[in-house]
């Protein structure tokens, strides 16, 4: 009985395990992925970030779409940190997988102020981006300084 | 007043153009951002694909969310094949800047066969994805063969 229980248990970890260890084909690719999906997201959210720093002319409509699809990005990458993905050509330190609750924490937060970055860009208001662009770049900062290398 | 017009008409043209001259700081970051979403999209619709052939188990919840973000990731790459962004590492051929109208049209259909594929992943029936995945195949495949070097 005790058997069959952990057989079950094996089974059912495995099971779940599926859906994360099959959304890549290799290694390589999840590392590609998740470069991908920052890249495109950080050029996004400079583009505003630009704006709110007076570097780039203001174009509401631009920041709105911008900062959109910075927060539909902002979703993607963490598929891409799944186990074994922590050599090759990458930055991310390998600490990443042994603090992963600090670093998935680190993820959530950069997600919540980037939604409320495409939340005051949406506003169409200056003033309401200036103020939420700050949050989302000291939570890039932050998981960066702990878990980029240099 | 000839000369009035065609220097507002000129003011005009310059205003329209700047929000996709200012997208991205350089060429390069133009070309990485196009090959990004690409990407991106490539591996959601791989995986859509793959459990359409019956080479990845069919997770119906996975098969929507991948075929979604595809979708989304569908809509990205073209700001990134703006002027002046055929050099540089890409395998872009030449023609797409000659012949613009024609590339423009293909990414077009590509969208929509996303779109469609992204509804018949939605509904959560296979054989409605199956029906759609061809179609999405062909778009890039046509747009690969004319547009993309070998």
């Amino acid at each position: 009985m005790k058997n069959l229980t952990t057989c079950l248990l094996a089974a059912t970890v495995l099971t779940l395990a599926i859906p994360a260890a099959a959304q890549f084909a290799k290694a390589e690719d999840a590392i590609k992925y998740r470069q991908s999906a920052l890249f495109v997201m950080q050029q996004n959210f400079s583009r505003v970030a630009g704006m709110a720093a007076g570097k780039i002319p203001f174009d509401a409509k631009v920041a709105a779409e911008s900062a959109a699809v910075a927060e539909s990005m902002s979703k993607l990458p963490w598929a891409g940190f799944g186990p074994g993905t922590d050599k090759g050509d990458t930055d991310a330190k390998p600490e990443i997988w042994v603090q992963k609750a600090k670093f998935d924490d680190y993820a959530r937060k950069m997600e919540t102020e980037m939604g409320k970055l495409a939340v005051a860009a949406k506003s169409g208001n200056l003033d309401n981006i200036k103020a939420a662009v700050g949050p989302v770049g000291g939570t890039c900062k932050s998981c960066h300084d702990d878990f980029r290398a240099k």
